[in-house]
């Protein structure tokens, strides 16, 4: 059985979005007790991660160590056209997921305790991003 | 046809576990001729890569670089209360993967010659990670 | 149904190449109209990504930036008996991908705008690199 679906993610600007329910809402859809449940985000200067959802600190030092990692300005860059933002928003995009893939168990994703999956926004402005669940499996 | 199962993987602290021969054990027994085997750590300061399995100095260099790119006691953290290595480690996760996906041909998995699979434990002290292999395929 | 093939890709050293087209005709010949795609490299220094392919200086950045990040001659790798390039060239292994998963529907892979699918050669010689496209779905 394969089941798609796509979800519309509303960013902030810079940080990460949790999606999490999002997510365990298509596989409840899908139907699909046991297989796997894939995530995909179609851009590319947004990522997908999964960490720690726990205590929000987590994801704030995230983006401040990702951000220190690959700022902007850095003159090593040449595509600057689309701003100073942009280009280390590709080199975090590459650094980070486009795609993740989770097992599903009993009908859910099966994550553990602390995961959580998240739409990592890499650009300053609030963007709409496009993100698709596929779920194979019976 | 989905096939899942999970290991445990006890590790040392630091460093990585070559963990090749428990995936492979998990797809001989789906029974699985052809198709994807996926491996997933439910964990958020443990990681999972494949690399090099020949020269075992390999595996502590990429243990050196990435404690080094991000090393414990670093001001722009503020998530410590867990120890000074839980932030480094949440960040060394989203920096490797958390998911592996791997064809399977003739009932195993399509390694290079050179490819090990490897959980990677990001916190000082041992663990017991799980570990979920899903299998799908004919 | 599950479908695999694999592609040969030819590097002139490091940089990336783009091998959506390749990967868009294997998706073509496996038939599958919903589902998913994976592609998987099977070596350890040289690695796959998503990312934007209207700007060739995206890409040169990109390489600029890693290899400025994982540099050759740094006194941490020990691993060094197969040429300076080489313990540099797992590194950015780890920290990029080894295998992608991209969405089906309509029998193609449902990339973004501006998503292509580069592998990533990380060696300073040209190589010869093997890459897994598997299909799953209906």
């Amino acid at each position: 059985m394969v089941w798609s679906g796509k979800i519309e993610v509303r960013t902030r600007g810079r940080g990460t979005r949790e999606i999490t329910e999002a997510v365990q809402g298509a596989v409840a859809e899908s139907g699909i007790e046991q297989g796997l449940c894939t995530v995909f985000v179609h851009h590319t200067s947004a990522s997908l991660i999964i960490n720690e959802n726990a205590d929000p600190a987590v994801q704030r030092d995230l983006e401040a160590f990702l951000s220190r990692l690959v700022p902007e300005g850095d003159p090593i860059f040449t595509h600057t056209a689309e701003g100073p933002d942009d280009m280390p928003s590709h080199v975090k995009n590459v650094l980070t997921q486009t795609s993740l893939a989770i097992p599903i168990e009993r009908g859910r994703c099966d994550l553990g305790t602390w995961q959580g999956i998240y739409l990592w926004e890499h650009r300053r402005a609030p963007h709409s991003r496009r993100v698709s669940i596929t779920v194979l499996g019976s």
